[in-house]
């Protein structure tokens, strides 16, 4: 039977977010196996947080969650790709689509910012 | 100018590697500066092994090497999407197209591997 190996990454397995119609990459975050438990469970992706040593669940903040389409985890079990319908339109906390919108070209990285949202209005306080 | 947070994960970022025409996820593997700065000069996939403490040419033992064909980092510059054309049709040393081929079903993972070369074969001593 096939287990997640969460113990490579102390406790922590990268999880590649894809829009589950265009497979494009939406974003990458950690899952533990709690984190994994509740996405199973509920539909909606959750994470942990490294920085702030919490739980989230995508979307709790902006409304933009994420519906769980299918999941699936790779050979050596230590990473994921969930594919998801992003609602709202924009995954990342910039207001940007995706979080992948700095490009490598000639020789430096390259910003194409194209922000569906402000976040100063989604994130006030 | 932004550069790459190599700092967040000890030296390392995580870098989904994505078939640059269909999206396709075909494995995760991590980089540290050296395997970036050698996947961008020479156009092909270079990873920093864990568990074996070595670099390493995707294909360098198998042929199927990887081709860059775009390099993306997301909005905290602590991941990498790198789209490629996979050479010899498999990534997976397993022999499948992706690493990816095991999916979540009704409460168990389940392997959906459809070789497309014999490792016994291709990574033979």
């Amino acid at each position: 039977m096939i287990k997640i190996d969460f113990e490579k990454m102390g406790g922590l397995v990268p999880a590649i977010i894809q829009d589950y119609q265009t497979n494009e990459v939406l974003m990458v975050a950690f899952l533990d196996e709690k984190a994994l438990n509740l996405t199973l469970e509920t539909g909606k992706t959750w994470f942990f947080s490294r920085s702030r040593n919490k739980y989230w669940m995508k979307g709790e903040q902006s409304g933009n969650t994420q519906e769980v389409r299918e999941v699936f985890t790779d050979c050596d079990a230590d990473a994921l790709v969930i594919k998801v319908k992003q609602n709202g339109g924009a995954a990342c906390h910039t207001g940007n689509r995706s979080c992948f919108y700095v490009h490598w070209e000639n020789g430096a990285w390259v910003e194409h910012s194209e922000p569906l949202f402000d976040p100063d209005e989604v994130y006030k306080k």
